[in-house]
């Protein structure tokens, strides 16, 4: 296998112009009646390769949200190696990250780790920072592994614990902080911000430089894209990770659902590189 | 399926005199080589298994770190819910904590849950505080799944940000507070403090009241069972679930490992019996 390095290969598929994720949310509940005509895990393979397919030269990363995969037990497990192995084979430009939001202490973490990169064969792992830069060890130790940590979630609640003020500053702040100047020695880190908060974004942008930062919430979730670039952009006008799932997966639920999935992913990069001009 | 509630199974087999966790940490590159003549998914039930007949009789719960399974790829999970199956089945009065550390959006976890108490079969699961308890309302919904928060945990590094003053108090008081306060409506949460910090431990015994504490940390990690089991009793000398993963299950790695398993959980049992009484 070459050598992947996360950051790089993110930084060669922004400079193609596109800052959008597509995020392989593949509800088996949820994806079209007409592929499951065979095992649960071929229909999600069919359902991934074919959205794969149709927006490869328009996104900067695919996520894979891992609890829809696990929802489906080994057949899931087995679906989303095959999707990583596939995007390697055919489209090896293009950076792999696992939504997993994992963190446990460091021996455990060393089996995480070997999980999410060496078994199913990702680029980047979310993480949460809740046990500290210590136990992350065996994430952050990974120089080509992107370590994606969360900092301000897109969910309604995010503030309950988030926004608790430390020496005077919300949480997220005193995590984004650490991340910037203690745990990102290789350079591989990045951080989570969600959307839906563009001033807390921006908060976290001036705060962590160039980092990237991974952004769910456009889309279902009602984040807004002309904010977000705002708030998001780095010193390069580059530096986001735009995640859409469901606004890009399930935009159509019938046999057009990869022509669906194309186009609102044009469209949102478009409306982004709008932003970003 | 008969319905199990994991606090009434807990509290009856806090009844028959033991608060040992066995911890399923079961690393397949650890496990005995005389296991290994067939599939890795074989190797790791049989180990599972034979661990678990030494020792139904002398635990509380059986804990399933995810992350040693998850090594393994689709192959691990076939073990990881062949194990429930064979708990449920042969020693139905035994709850199961899929120890796995999950959080994320609310739509997600309903994923999670899913993946977690109806496909994998386990009874319990451990948990991120960071996105809030609206997030984790498809875990706290469930009144017969235990939701065990993680509040303050056993690694060296725990205190970056757990030990954050928030309002004067440390964070993970706070995390404690607002379980026992907003979290636990359906009486079915647990919190995570480790034994190597019974000061600590003490401390959120004195907030949770009778709530259950999952304690890891005894054993490999260096936790004393005298002051554990001091720190953290409850009003009826009750309400730990007191895990050894390595110090029991690979207390031997050759054919009489499970002999060996026994000898250290009845050891771990007996004292913490005798710290109670």
């Amino acid at each position: 296998m070459n050598t992947r390095n996360f950051i790089s290969l993110l930084q060669d598929r922004w400079a193609q112009s596109t800052a959008v994720c597509v995020g392989l949310d593949s509800d088996y509940g949820k994806i079209p009646e007409h592929l499951k005509s065979g095992s649960v895990q071929e229909a999600l393979f069919l359902f991934n390769t074919a959205l794969i397919d149709a927006t490869a030269d328009a996104v900067c990363a695919y996520k894979i949200q891992i609890a829809y995969y696990e929802a489906c037990g080994a057949e899931g497990i087995f679906a989303l190696i095959k999707t990583a192995q596939y995007v390697r084979e055919k489209y090896s430009a293009i950076p792999l990250i696992l939504d997993a939001k994992r963190a446990d202490i460091g021996s455990t973490n060393d089996a995480y780790a070997k999980a999410a990169f060496d078994v199913f064969g990702y680029d980047a792992i979310t993480l949460h920072p809740y046990l500290g830069g210590e136990a992350l060890k065996p994430f952050l130790d990974q120089k080509d592994k992107g370590c994606i940590i969360l900092c301000r979630t897109s969910n309604n609640g995010a503030g309950e614990f988030q926004d608790l003020l430390v020496d005077g500053k919300p949480l997220y702040i005193k995590v984004a902080r650490q991340v910037k100047e203690t745990w990102n020695v290789n350079g591989n880190c990045a951080v989570v911000v969600g959307a839906t908060y563009p001033k807390e974004l921006e908060e976290v942008r001036t705060i962590v430089g160039d980092i990237p930062i991974l952004i769910p919430g456009i889309g279902a979730q009602g984040g807004d894209v002309q904010k977000t670039v705002q708030a998001g952009k780095n010193s390069k006008g580059q530096g986001m990770i735009i995640n859409s799932s469901r606004g890009i997966i399930f935009a159509s639920k019938k046999k057009d659902f990869s022509d669906a999935a194309r186009r609102e992913t044009l469209k949102l990069r478009d409306e982004i590189n709008q932003y970003l001009s």
